[in-house]
């Protein structure tokens, strides 16, 4: 069962991330070390002892529709209550409507727990949160005093209904549409496909927030607006009123995350009553409706990158436990009597060695991105900008870089069990199952290469990468300058992946300014990996200098050892596929017929 | 839907496995390029028109236990039935007893397809096909007299019973025990987990074959002996007699392979009557039954090395389907009107062409390797020397790396689909759910790196290897002189995989010899991985070469071009994780407590 990794994460945020110097430096208001210490713990045990065991459970249980209605999995509505209780929903929630305003690095931390004990429970308030960022920055103060206490609390969830069945990636095609009522109001009607927990039984309301078209909308993105689409409508004493004409109209059968419903959402259709389409209102202003979701995109990709290094923590615990207490032949060396825990063997160890680096790593970049957005909001001015570039830049990183970790280390976590692994109550297949999801929802990592390489390598005219790399230097030069002979070759290893690095970027920013766009997303993928990993030797070295002396230092160094040694080899190759790969793609597009 | 590639498999099988020549020479007998051709075709059509679709029904519905009984799902009966009425049982099945004596290459081509359409389904006679191959080689003539012709005819299936609870790799520790009745027959006792087909309704008895210890057995892997334990005894005159007593105690709940049962057996209860214990015979001789067993290992990797290849097929097959006709965004260079179709995105098409690209040169490995065995049955001397140890060689890259192919190309084939590959309906998730099983099952990959570094790499003090390494400089070679500029810089490319290769070759042949076993084996897993990239890329090399000129030339150098210049790179990344990352690895140790 899941056990919190509270030390690692409260280390990875202090002296990886960069909390320990924002707090020290006062940056985040007052909020102190043992208040963050404190918080950690308890999301911790609460994720542990409450949701871990539902979310087993959850997964073999399943949402169900009936008659029109989602039932959770037993047990869910309570737990999601406690959680509620327990002040989580509104931790970084603003204090206007009973928030924390906590800072997003704690969030992110939390989120982690959340979605490692159970990725399907912790979606939920994953999309409430989403939407309570959109309708705090861009609702109208009526918007907000009716409905932002009941969503901070949790007593209301959000969903985002953005998909159709010919729109994904591309939401300029969309179809949904709305008409103005002509007192402020709209009515909303449509088709919106793979809706998170669009319907289910552990809230007494529902606030959907819809992407749709007005009649008179200019075609493409610059032609959506935003409405917020609640299940029941809200009377003036803030009670529930009449049902709102929206609906579920069936559950997705999925690979994973069975816990969580996703819906087709009905909306307009009549069902309810006389009066067809459901209430909506606006939010921001018409034709606005992309630009105000693409404001809430840093923390939406980033909640889901945290669910791959969620995924991996999970399936790494399981793995390294289950390789500790399983037996089997002798490794070379063993000394014990009888077969060896198979941990022993190196190839075991190799596996599970990778799999902790890729978690810490992933971890450390997600958290850092949090840290940049908590910064970019802490700031002003330029350096506002640079933790917002900052910010941006990591987001794709952090999203698809962790989801394709959560996805191999819980590929390899169903390795290390053997054949215990492929037997569903052994628990190790579902992690394949639910981490399976995160590289595709949100925008596929595909989106986010093309997103990393032609949005954001270009902010600042390549400035902000370019000073990023600069710093990932500085990290290498300390790990040069350290006479730790623990570290091996790692200096030298990771100075060759952050050259890489530079080399590909560096190219890239070229084939863009020469208008050699195809060519330059033909090396996207490679490129985010290659990013990836050079940020996880570095945030692994910074962690090894930083706990230098300290009880755990020596396994921090000998962890970014490893890595270096060999992981980041990898980083060659990919800045290879980027630089020279374009060509050989172009010319056997023949074979895909 | 599923449809057999039987050009491609025909051309890999005579233009990059050898059968070509093998069949100029007169090597294979009588066999003619015609009859493969017929042969390969009208496996093909069975393949996609009977299997396939009942593959998709019966992954959703299930094998079943009911009152002990297993209930195959609706219409497998009759298609195993069918199936076998088209011979394909026998195919490389003994003549005496009705099969065709086919080489194996032939037979691995059409288990390529019968896994694409459905791995569960095919996964009944894979098993009959390892238990014929141990009584025809093992036993007795009695025991082929009363059980080899229905076996060959598919009329009865076979299983393999190894594992127990406590013992899966490491087979010297089982447990299952056996007596001698004095008469020459034995009665068998114990349980036995996984067992695949241990239990059905699709044919009319079930031939287990089953290690078992007996009672004066030395300890470990010398003292397990093999027994044939039919579940219906066989009276004199050929029909079936009294039930046996063996029975199915539960079945899997299984990440895939949802329609293929996978049994705990339990023998000797006496759960059937008063007599208790199973009655078996022996196969081969007393406490010989492990090497029994390895004497069909390497079919039975091989087996499953080709189910990677299948499924890698299948997912790649559904993908290039879907990437054609779902459209989003619009791809750079795009002159068409609307949104491209999504494999114009550079992205996308760099995914396909590597999954073609893993898919050809995993399947040309397996092809290889059926070639190398079938000429080691078709020669003498140092010449049969020769290919066993090619065959020895080749086995567990081909079940290693074919089956790493299965997953990953499965789990890209779900990318590419977007959400709708997390789906269950649209079979994307199917592939991978089912893929996943062939990296653990008859010897875990990293048991097949083991295998090897430690028993295959020292094959002629080297020389096995060594030679084979010297044949794939042959082909960069040729390539290098080849002048068409279409092969990009792949001469380069191949050249320089092939000299990590080489590099790791030695080190590792240098680390055993010098007994530093714990190092060596510490880079066993890349060292297989870079073993089977470099191979992919010969071969793709190999087929290139070979069809220049052809129609279909340009493609097979393109794809060439592209595997060189993008996954090629990747190798000397591997070498360095072999000959440089066991220090690390062994410093490291401590991070996992």
């Amino acid at each position: 069962m899941y056990k919190a990794p509270v030390e690692e994460i409260a280390f990875t945020l202090s002296h990886v991330a960069g909390l320990g110097s924002a707090l020290e430096e006062g940056r985040l208001g007052d909020l102190s070390g043992d208040l963050v210490d404190a918080i950690l713990s308890e999301a911790g045990r609460f994720a542990g002892e409450e949701i871990a065991p539902l979310g087993e459970s959850g997964d073999r249980e399943g949402a169900r529709l009936v008659d029109g209605a989602v039932i959770t999995p037993q047990g869910w509505p309570a737990l999601y209550k406690a959680w509620c209780e327990g002040g989580w929903n509104g931790l970084t929630g603003p204090q206007d409507f009973g928030g924390q305003a906590l800072p997003h690095m704690l969030n992110v931390a939390a989120l982690e727990m959340w979605n490692a004990a159970s990725m399907a429970f912790a979606l939920a308030p994953t999309l409430t949160m989403g939407a309570i960022e959109a309708v705090s920055k861009h609702g109208s103060d009526a918007l907000k005093q009716t409905f932002l206490e009941k969503m901070v609390s949790g007593e209301w969830t959000g969903t985002m209904n953005l998909t159709e069945p010919h729109a994904g990636s591309d939401l300029g095609v969309l179809k949904s549409r709305a008409e103005r009522m002509g007192d402020g109001t709209y009515r909303v009607f449509g088709q919106k496909i793979f809706i998170t927990w669009g319907e289910h039984d552990a809230a007494d309301n529902i606030i959907h927030l819809v992407l749709a078209r007005l009649p008179d909308a200019p075609a493409g993105t610059r032609g959506i607006s935003l409405f917020l689409v609640p299940k029941f409508l809200v009377n003036d004493d803030g009670s529930l009123g009449e049902r709102n004409d929206v609906f579920c109209h069936s559950i997705e059968h999925k690979l994973g995350i069975h816990g969580s419903p996703t819906c087709t959402m009905i909306f307009g259709d009549g069902r309810f009553g006389a009066e067809k389409g459901a209430l909506g209102y606006l939010v921001g202003e018409e034709n606005k409706g992309l630009a105000c979701m693409f404001t809430m995109m840093n923390n939406a990709r980033l909640a889901v990158g945290i669910q791959g290094v969620a995924i991996a923590e999970a399936a790494t615990q399981k793995a390294v436990a289950y390789a500790k207490e399983r037996t089997q032949g002798k490794a070379p060396g063993w000394q014990g009597t009888g077969m060896s825990p198979i941990i022993e063997h190196p190839d075991i160890a190799r596996t599970l060695l990778t799999m902790k680096a890729l978690t810490q790593g992933s971890r450390a970049i997600c958290y850092a991105c949090a840290h940049a957005i908590d910064l970019s909001h802490a700031s002003e001015g330029d350096e506002a900008r640079h933790w917002a570039e900052r910010a941006a830049l990591l987001t794709p990183i952090a999203k698809s870089f962790s989801t394709d970790v959560g996805v191999d280390v819980a590929s390899m976590g169903i390795q290390v069990h053997g054949g215990m692994g492929f037997i569903e109550e052994t628990g190790a297949a579902r992690y394949l199952r639910d981490a399976r999801i995160a590289p595709i929802y949100e925008g596929t990592n595909g989106i986010q290469a093309i997103d990393l390489v032609t949005r954001k390598l270009p902010l600042s005219d390549g400035g902000a990468v370019r000073g990023f790399i600069g710093e990932l230097k500085g990290v290498a030069d300390k790990l040069g300058a350290s006479n730790d002979a623990a570290f091996g070759t790692s200096a030298t290893r990771l100075s060759a992946a952050i050259a890489d690095l530079e080399t590909a970027t560096d190219w890239l920013l070229e084939a863009l300014g020469a208008g050699r766009q195809a060519e330059a997303l033909a090396g996207a993928t490679p490129y985010q990996r290659l990013f990836g990993l050079t940020l996880t030797g570095t945030y692994l070295a910074t962690g090894a200098l930083a706990a230098a002396g300290d009880g755990d230092g020596e396994k921090r160094v000998a962890l970014c050892r490893f890595a270096a040694e060999n992981l980041l080899a990898e980083t060659a190759a990919l800045k290879d596929a980027v630089v020279g790969g374009a060509a050989s793609l172009e010319a056997a597009r023949a074979v895909l017929g």
